[in-house]
C-alpha cells in the first residue's frame, strides 16, 4: 500500500481505485486542457459531454446491454429512487411484489407505502435478521415487476442467482454489487445503484431503464421525478452532479481497461471472498453470520466471541492500517466491505491480521 | 492568472477560489490524515461530521441567521427544490404568490402546477422579455409565502432591495447570488441554493429553513422530499453528496477568512460589476440588455451590433484566456458571470480585452 494510505474496508463511501484518484488529482486544476477544473466547466461544454457519454458506452458495454436499455445519472441516492420507482412505475394501480432481505429493501418497501401504492412482500428472510436469500418463491405473474436488493450491505447476503419471475421485469437495487459481476440484463426492467460503494464516489445514482418500463410511466410528473426527463434529456435536464459522473467514468475505465472486463473482475472477487470466507471459516474465533450459500461476495459479515473482542479487533486494525472493520450500527459484529476497488493486497493484510489477532485474543 | 489556467466566466458550473481549488488536489490520496481521500471516508465518521458541521455553522455565520434556521444539504439542484417547495409548503390548500422574472421563476412556477397547488402570479416582467425586476407588487396577505428568484442568471436582472411582504415569509431561489452580499434573512422563511455557481459544485443544493414553514410541512412525504427528514437527521439521513459539501465547506472558509465576509465580499462584488457596466456605458458598441436599476451584479448580459460580431468576441475571447462569455441558448447574446470567485483582475483583463476588440471591430 501507497505510503500514507490505508486499507480501506468502508461499506459506502469506499475505496477507490488509487489511478482513478490520481488521474482526478493531476487534473484537477486543468482539465482536458479548458485551463479549468471538472467542477469549474459548463455541463453543456463539449468536454463534459465527453464525459457523461463516455460513461454510458463503457456502462453499455460492460453490462452487455442492448439499445432498449437507456443508462441515466440522477441525484438523491437510492434512497430516492424507493420513491421514484414507485411514482413512475405504480401510479396505474398496478400492484408489485417486493422480496425483503434486509434494512434497504425495508425501506424500498415503506417508501412504495408512503406512497399508497399496492405492493405484496412475497417473501421474507426477516424470521433469521436477513442472514439468509429466500428461496422458491412465488411470484404474481400480474405483478407490474418484482423488486429486489441484489446485494445486502448490512446484512452481508447476495443474491448468487437471480429469481426466475416468469418474465415479470425485475427491478433490483444493485448499490453494493453494480460492476462485480457480469450480468444477464435481459431479465431486468430497472436497475439501480447509489454510485458510492463500487463504482464512484457519493452524489450520483446510476439507473438503467428498459423501454417497456419507460412507456407505463404517467405524463405530468414532477420533472426531477420522471425517468423520462432523464431519457429525454440525456440526465442534462438541470445542472447533473458533474464530478460524481466524472469519477464514475474514470472508474469505468479502469474496470474496462485495467481490470479487463467484468468477467475478470469476477474472478478477482470471487478470489478475494474465498480467501477472506476460508479464513474466517477455518478459525473457531471467528463466525461468519450469513447462510453460506446467501454469503455476499462483496460485503463480509463476521462475528468474534464478545462485543469486548469486536470493539478491539476494529480499533487494532485501525492502528495496523485497516479501517472501516465495525459492522453497521444497526447489527453490530465485524464488516469487511471487499468492493471492486479492494484488491487482493489488502485481502492478504486483513487475512494476515486476522490469524495474528486471533493468536492472541483466541 | 496561474499558468494555463484561464478567466473563466461561466454561468454555473463556474469559477471556483483558487486555493480552493488547490486544497482539494493536495488533501486529495489523505484526508486529514485519514489514509483516505474525502470521497472514500464514510459519510458517518468524525472528519466528515466536522466538514458538514463546520459548512452549517459557516453558513449561520456569514448569514447572520439566528436559531430558528436550519441549514440543509440536498441533491437535485434548485429544479427538485421547485417540487420540494409545492409538496412541502402547499399541501393543506394554502395559496402563495409568485414572482415571475425569467427562466427559473417560470419553471418553479410550472412544477407547482404539475402539482395541482394554488399559485397566483403576482407580478411578472415577461412583457419585456424579462429585462426588469416588477416594483410595486400587491401581495396577497394571506399567502403561504412569495416565491422570487433573487438573481436571474440567464437574464442578468436582480433583485436589489427585497419586496416588502408585509410579513409574507418570502420563498427565495438564490442560486446564483447567494453569499454575494450581507442579507437581511429575518424576511426568508425559505432560501435555496444550488451550490454550482456561488459557493461550490454542482450536486449539492443548500436550503434554509425556518422553524414556522417547517411545522407547516405534512407528515407522511415521501422520506427524500421532506425537509423534515433534512432536519432531523442533520443531512444526513442517507448517503449525502459528500464531496459537493466539502468544496463548499472550504468556499465559505475561504469567503470568512481570506474575503472577511459579506460585507467585503458585497463591495468587491460591486467594484466588479461598476467596473463592467462602466465599461459597456461608456462604449456605443455593446449593450446591456437588462434595467439600469435591475442590473445583476453576478451575470452581465450584453450585446454587441450583430450576431457574427457576439460570434467572434466569444470566439477570440476564448482565444485570449477569457471563457464562457456566449449568452444563454434561450436568449443569445453575450454574459459575462462575475460570481464571488471572479477577481478584480480578472474584470480588468476582461474590460480590456472589450475595449481592444471594439477598436478592431467597431
Amino acid at each position: 500500500m501507497k505510503a500514507n494510505r490505508i486499507y480501506n474496508f468502508n461499506p459506502g463511501p469506499a475505496a477507490l481505485p488509487l489511478p482513478v484518484l490520481e488521474e482526478i488529482q493531476e487534473y484537477l486544476l486543468n482539465f482536458q486542457g479548458s485551463g479549468m477544473s471538472v467542477t469549474e466547466i459548463s455541463h453543456r461544454s463539449k468536454q463534459f459531454e465527453g464525459v457523461i457519454e463516455d460513461a454510458v458506452a463503457r456502462t453499455k458495454r460492460l453490462l452487455n446491454l442492448d439499445d432498449r436499455y437507456h443508462v441515466l445519472f440522477i441525484q438523491g441516492g437510492a434512497s430516492m429512487q424507493f420513491h421514484m420507482i414507485a411514482l413512475n412505475l405504480l401510479a396505474d394501480g398496478a400492484t408489485a411484489d417486493y422480496v425483503n432481505t434486509g434494512t434497504w429493501s425495508t425501506k424500498a418497501i415503506k417508501e412504495a407505502e408512503i406512497l399508497g401504492r399496492s405492493i405484496t412482500v412475497a417473501a421474507s428472510s426477516e424470521d433469521r435478521n436477513f442472514c439468509y436469500i429466500p428461496k422458491d418463491i412465488s411470484f404474481n405473474p400480474n405483478a407490474a415487476f418484482v423488486h429486489i436488493t441484489s446485494n445486502n450491505t448490512i446484512k452481508g447476503t447476495q443474491w448468487a442467482e437471480f429469481p426466475d419471475t416468469k418474465g415479470v421485469p425485475i427491478v433490483s437495487d444493485m448499490s453494493s454489487d453494480i460492476m462485480s459481476r457480469p450480468l444477464d440484463a435481459s431479465r431486468f426492467g430497472l436497475i439501480y445503484a447509489g454510485a458510492q460503494k463500487n463504482i464512484g464516489p457519493a452524489g450520483v445514482c446510476m439507473a438503467i431503464i428498459r423501454d417497456d418500463l419507460l412507456e407505463r410511466i404517467p405524463d405530468n410528473l414532477p420533472s426531477m421525478l420522471s425517468y423520462r426527463t432523464y431519457v429525454n434529456k440525456n440526465s442534462l435536464y438541470n445542472t447533473p452532479p458533474c464530478f460524481a459522473i466524472y469519477t464514475v467514468q474514470l472508474v469505468l475505465k479502469w474496470l474496462e481497461e485495467t481490470v479487463g472486463g467484468l468477467d475478470k473482475m469476477a474472478a478477482i472477487n470471487r478470489q478475494k471472498a474465498d480467501a477472506l470466507y476460508g479464513c474466517i471459516d477455518a478459525s473457531g474465533f471467528y463466525r461468519a453470520t450469513a447462510d453460506p450459500d446467501s454469503r455476499s461476495t462483496m460485503n463480509v459479515t463476521f462475528r468474534l466471541p464478545s462485543e469486548a473482542l469486536e470493539a478491539k479487533f476494529v480499533q487494532e486494525g485501525l492502528a495496523n492500517g485497516l479501517g472501516g472493520l465495525k459492522g453497521h450500527r444497526s447489527v453490530g459484529g465485524c464488516r469487511a466491505s471487499i468492493y471492486n476497488a479492494s484488491g487482493l493486497d489488502a485481502i492478504e493484510a486483513l487475512t494476515d491480521f486476522m490469524k495474528t489477532f486471533e493468536k492472541a485474543n483466541g
